[in-house]
């Protein structure tokens, strides 16, 4: 459960700064930075307990969240230019995110009784729908539509979550494989531009 | 409560037709496809979960939904040429689809003592709120904004399920009547090109 | 308690009036135009509703807000040419709605047991996310992100009312106070066209 909430935090923060960088790409005053940031960060996580009916929410039960992402909001502007020269780290981190929320909203749904085979799409939905938000506020068509094969990649990362969950495997090995996996997937689809199938009439 | 579970199947095996015919036209990956389709079939019923406090949601107790879906997908990946080819029989398909919904969403309401004035919009809701999350998702202005008379054929036709219940109607003039309605109503409106007046200052 | 309800309304019928009106500018059919009205006027409070997982929803338990709601939408459209003539006029109306939904807002929360720091982005969510919605559903970026500075205003006033609440101030005091900050900030905002620094990289 600790280690959860650390996890849970760690990823809510990598997420803060992804989204504070793509909004002042936009030039949003800071109210609109911020409120695009705060909506991003906790969007995903904020639709699964919506989902789930999981009351209170779970960045309203820990302040520690919204101290997570002020200070993403901050580190952002501090270090701006470098942290953009710094991209592939920044990647590094921004998939660690998704790795971590494709696991973590999966566990919270089982907890909550829904059957595995659902409990893998609260995987995605924790994971993508921050984004999803983030793009439907700014007037974009979301990413996660139209690029990249990372939404695919976090359905089966979720999925090899539960399946050794089901054999018990020891708990290293239950987050590193899933997170080990995504990140492959990414670099790899982006390395060699692999994308799925499109389907033409 | 067995036919209201099986009309909700039908329901949402349908919308997934619809939706995902339309969202291959938009050149999304396979992702893409399932997740607008996922999202266009159950948003409507799920908004509407959401709103009248309803946990767990109807399509997590009962995996068929799930199912259905992913039918309806397959569906129209083998036919798609000749569910285009076919385009009123989808019609029909799609006005059933959006019948079924406006009732089933109306009596649920009614069923978690929702007054009857508020359920009529409660049947809107669960009709229409699917096709305003992919048209928003899309970056698109909804379709029910701007086209046909259908929403406002919705409205009426929970209005009048309402007022059948009320009367003590049997089942098959329940269910029936605002079905025939709706489908009248919706066919007369294409063929004669008729909408609401439009507002303008 | 009575109090709280009708300062509520007050809110809600100015919020339909305001929506009525963007909404009629677009060349809506009847049912787009009454479709948004109501989204825009309730929106910030159910969004608030739903996070806290109060249910039944305010507009549904009070048959009175979807009276003020029509009544919005009736004045908007008899008064048509005379509101946009009295622009002024109106814009004190919609600032009005503003101020009374951040300070209920932030009250609702609190009487959740939602911590002080966290009930002010209530307030804020109360203020602005009927008009996020509204914007998003019309295909806009939210104006919110872009314009003026009356976001910042909602969580200054919220902040005001929490302290004043903390101390104990007299009733008028704690409703009058951030009423007429918020209304001074977004009137001086205006005409000396203020807004919040813009980050850029």
């Amino acid at each position: 459960m600790e280690l959860l909430s650390i996890l849970a935090l760690i990823s809510v923060f990598v997420f803060s700064i992804s989204a504070a960088l793509s909004s002042i790409q936009k030039k949003y005053d800071m109210f609109g930075i911020s409120f695009v940031t705060f909506v991003t960060a906790v969007g995903g996580g904020t639709v699964r307990d919506l989902l789930l009916g999981c009351h209170p929410l779970f960045w309203m039960e820990n302040v520690w969240f919204v101290v997570s992402i002020m200070a993403g909001i901050g580190v952002t502007f501090v270090f701006k230019k470098r942290i953009l020269f710094l991209k592939q780290t920044f990647f590094l981190f921004d998939t660690l995110g998704i790795s971590l929320s494709a696991i973590l909203g999966t566990q919270k749904a089982i907890d909550f009784g829904v059957s595995p085979f659902i409990a893998i799409f609260f995987g995605l939905v924790t994971a993508v729908f921050g984004g999803i938000i983030r793009d439907m506020m700014t007037n974009q068509i979301p990413l996660v539509f139209r690029k990249e094969i990372y939404a695919s990649a976090c359905l089966a990362g979720a999925f090899i979550y539960i399946s050794l969950q089901y054999i018990g495997a020891p708990l290293w090995l239950l987050y590193g494989v899933p997170t080990v996996f995504i990140f492959a997937i990414r670099i790899i689809s982006i390395k060699y531009k692999l994308s799925l199938p499109r389907v033409s009439l």
